[in-house]
């Protein structure tokens, strides 16, 4: 079966993410070295696709990119051909082209379609097996938020970047007796500030899965002082939310089309701890597109050149349909099927989370 | 004459900088060693000066702390003893309580004042020395802007932290293609934007001493599509005004008591950008507090040493009412009644601004 | 039972390892703030230990040591108690002075030793605990080659370090067209050669594990020659092996006292492939202490921290004669009989080494 | 004058340096975009020139390239187009080729030649200016030891990385109570040396320019642990000299080809001092190449930004037969008959070594 394989085409989706270009770099490299397929990459994601906009990946392509971040491949956020914006008759509509892009991927003579890329991307892949075509995914979040994996790759850059960032600020709020907001990515998984607000020391973690109530915010800061620590660190997830049901949303995001632009939660939250804390200064700072660019970790230049060499194994066997997963220290693979939509997120219950409180660190619950 | 000063204290005032701890080191263990003199700190600026705050400054109090961003002194941002906001009889008025300050210094045997700070905290220190105070200053402006010095300490962190957050960008913006904004410190003067705005490969360089025109931030990423580089770099000093007269400032920053907490400039131009450009992204981050703290680069630990040591220096020689500085390669003093308004700003038509000009840097003049 | 114990004792045995003092930190913490008891530290491990030579361990002593390599509590390399060099009757011998110990830990009401070590200082844990002393094991190897745990902290430290030292190789290389050697830590087992190897982009890998012949690293070079890759970097464990049984030290290491001095296999090898390979230069480069130091990566200060915690919970659970560990993504405990002398070498067929040959990195077999 | 020219052709002399792909970006940019030149690269330094062996340069070529350490011409140590090896007859001779050199650029129509290199490759550079090439020099020594200039691109990024060493080694030092001593470039400036000390708390610096007294330094450390300090840091340019006349070069060294690949002096003066200080143990380590390559410091992108431009502007002015050079805060330009040879060593009574002094550093004269 797999000997009938040999051509690969690769594809990026979705926010870029640092590994990216390390998987690309694996695939290509194990495809060719290893099993002597040829492969190409489709620009921009599925639109690259639909308009059969590819490069050839060959040794020489992806030399040089391991530690990068980014994706050479280039990548779109929101394009889905099973329900994609055409123009017909002068008119913008939303259609099924996904024939279009089997038949592209038909007339290049590709075997194997391989998609890197999060939730919404996957989604697709799933539906392009559905629909014959030899499909594998790989993973990518940089929130870390996937139930079929123990790790994405992304995930330990985006901590190391966070935890640098929370360094900083404890220099300046000791300094100036400040309270400081660091507002990292999660709108739905809060592991990026958890991790990063255990290794960067902060004092106060707010996630989306534990509501919190800014009145234990401030009591966390009384009894830091009480101890003669007259400055907090704060770390909070872009979709922490408070505890009373209603969500308090600064006017200054409800006027913006892209929330994130603004960092409305750590922002608004400062704002509301000033009023509450008449001693200190509260200042905000939105780590943004800090986190995904910049130089790939170690740790997930490993986990990335992994998952490209297990995707390229898994066409060699034949098992199509599947999407590359890490179960302990092994990488394995589980259906597509089973994975789209299954979010993992905090356990307040958790071993991390219970870590974080016997240390010490507030969830302001 | 050096032979009557027997202690020093020693304060910081205003923002906290990277290279106050290596200043506030070498005074205290070129006094000890040197010279036996005995450091007191006063905690908090100015307002540590006037409740007779102070710890002892050690070699064991110094230790460790070369490297280390903030102030083990604290800092306090607004404090004049000569218009300082009291309570009396109630109402809280402002006068003139330097006497008090003057007291304390005798008191507790103090010699010699040596201040650290920016424009605003050497102006007092002028006053003092105005007053009869041995006084000593020695300048902490991160954003070098300071006339009497070629460079100030904390400048050479700032531009490494601002360039590394550019060198993230790049990947985003170039995988995306995106343009991406980094909003920097910069008020009056733009020599952070204009030196990591080169080192970091940006396209467009915005900076208070070249008002621009929006119009030609458009130009420039035309130009660049023309060549095929569908995405560019953006940095933007947070003081930075357009051309025509009229400071657009958004909605945003004018509900905000504190302009630097929304990073106006940054966002607003990204949503006129976005507006002018349909075909691109257009992404804004605020660096924001990040480009104070942590750890202290070398090149600012060995100025902030040799400031240190200088300052001694001049207390040894009995040459109070001056300001350490450096000239060329060699540090020097000038008197503190020559140095106060005197802000260097970026010269449009200097060789720094020319030579980013003559790489194809665009300041959308 | 668990009510029982209101006395820590704190340890740290063996080379210096980044991640103890947040281990430190964590048990300390929850000590302290979950369970109210009291912990003190020996210095110097178990000669500290011997002597008596403590200091208590407070919520303030621990405060700000998080990231910092190195242990605040010291750390001796060599010293057993039970076989421990003393003087008597003005010789010097060797004899069992452990008693001692445990008279000193009764004498303190000390109810647990919590032992932070490697093999040889949790040897000794383990015959404390055979003694009746409550004893907690954490392990400590930078070598990250230990059965009973999946990861051991330190250890990704010690990978971004290698891998960061052979980006810089990297650009060396290539404008020389040189071969480059990086020699790494790893006297029986090549976990760090191995993952620093494949994130630093290593064509060439020697680990103890696989004995390598020094033509097939000619090959390799010849190889890379024929791709137009003028220049070769390999990353040599100090424990790699020649493949012809002989192990050729060279001279140089004989001489010396002490191998690590010198890193005598990269030179060894340097001087070899120089005269095997006359068109190209060879240098080598010993990593050697600096893989050990410095601050404590995001990934580190993390599992640290969990360790430490863990630590705690078993003795509050009563668990005493057993050592922390992970297990997957949770940490668990295994009884300090069984782990003794267990080591984890690099397994020839397992994933991460055919990982690595699949994208082409050779292991000179 | 500068209107005849129309054809640039650079080339990198000598041993690698952080900086060297900044200035041919610069070089590159600014003749293309500033003044419609073309530009070519010659291969190895003068050995492509000898060979004719070039690339053009265009825009795409320097893209990306600004941070990357190495140079993408790559370079050569040691062909001098003077007194070059050639083989004629079956003899291996060394005679003077540099007519050919002048043929090659006749023939490719090169009016002007910049070379950039350290005093070696300029030697040359002045030797083609007096055969009437029309010749720019750009200073290139990683040392900083050029008298002509204030100061030299790649220094910084070397301090940086040196500093980083010994901030690792602090830790493991205080840990195990141990001397660490770390050596760095400099055979004969230890401007390395001194400035990476002072930046990296070392406690004894060992210079080419001041010869120690072994005796010195055992007095430093028993000094420090008089204070309490168990530990101390060495750090050692690889040029340093003993006191007494005597230069004890370790048999080691001897034996060995090329010093500078086992590090000769720090692992002797480990060895002795370790004989005379019984109660520490006393680690060398070798920074070697480590501090050549990798990222290019913010720093030195701007400067070395500023000395390509800078050449273009020479050219452009006609003013051939001179080097680039930073006087102050300005670029400028010096006669290359007047830089040959010009060494700018460490003064002893500079105030760099006198600032490292008052602070206790010791240089054990």
């Amino acid at each position: 079966m797999a000997e009938k394989t040999k051509k690969i085409a690769l594809l990026t989706g979705g926010g870029d993410c640092p590994g990216l270009n390390a998987v690309i770099r694996a695939v290509t490299k194990t495809a060719i070295l290893q099993y002597g397929y040829e492969v190409i990459g489709y620009k921009f994601g599925y639109r690259g696709l639909y308009n059969n906009d590819f490069i050839p990946l060959t040794l020489d392509t992806v030399s040089g990119i391991l530690h990068r971040g980014g994706t050479i491949l280039h990548s779109s956020n929101k394009d889905n051909l099973f329900d994609y914006q055409v123009e017909e008759n002068g008119k913008i509509i939303k259609k099924d082209v996904s024939d279009v892009a089997v038949e592209n991927l038909k007339r290049e003579g590709v075997d194997t379609l391989v998609v890197i890329g999060g939730d919404g991307t996957l989604t697709s892949a799933r539906d392009f097996a559905r629909k014959g075509v030899n499909v594998i995914g790989v993973p990518k979040t940089i929130d870390n938020d996937l139930l079929a994996t123990d790790v994405t790759f992304g995930f330990n850059t985006a901590i190391d970047i966070a935890t640098e960032a929370l360094d900083r600020l404890q220099t300046t709020a000791a300094s100036h007796h400040r309270v400081m907001l660091l507002e990292v990515m999660g709108r739905n998984a809060g592991w990026i500030a958890l991790e990063a607000g255990i290794a960067g020391s902060a004092n106060v973690i707010l996630l989306p899965e534990i509501p919190y109530d800014i009145n234990k915010i401030v009591d966390k800061i009384r009894q830091r002082e009480a101890l003669g620590k007259e400055y907090s660190i704060i770390v909070v997830a872009e979709g922490a939310k408070p505890k009373n049901g209603e969500v308090v949303v600064s006017k200054i995001v409800e006027d913006s089309p892209d929330p994130i632009r603004l960092g409305g939660i750590a922002h608004k939250l400062a704002d509301d701890l000033e009023k509450l804390i008449k001693n200190h200064e509260v200042r905000a700072t939105v780590l943004g597109h800090l986190q995904r660019g910049g130089n790939t970790s170690t740790y997930d230049r490993i986990l990335s050149t992994r998952y490209g060499v297990k995707a390229v194994e898994l066409i060699h066997e034949g098992k199509f349909g599947n999407m590359v997963c890490l179960k302990g220290d092994t990488t394995s693979y589980v259906s597509l099927e089973d994975v789209i939509g299954q979010t993992k997120c905090v356990d307040p219950d958790g071993e991390i989370v219970q870590t974080a409180k016997k240390i010490g660190i507030s969830f302001a619950e």
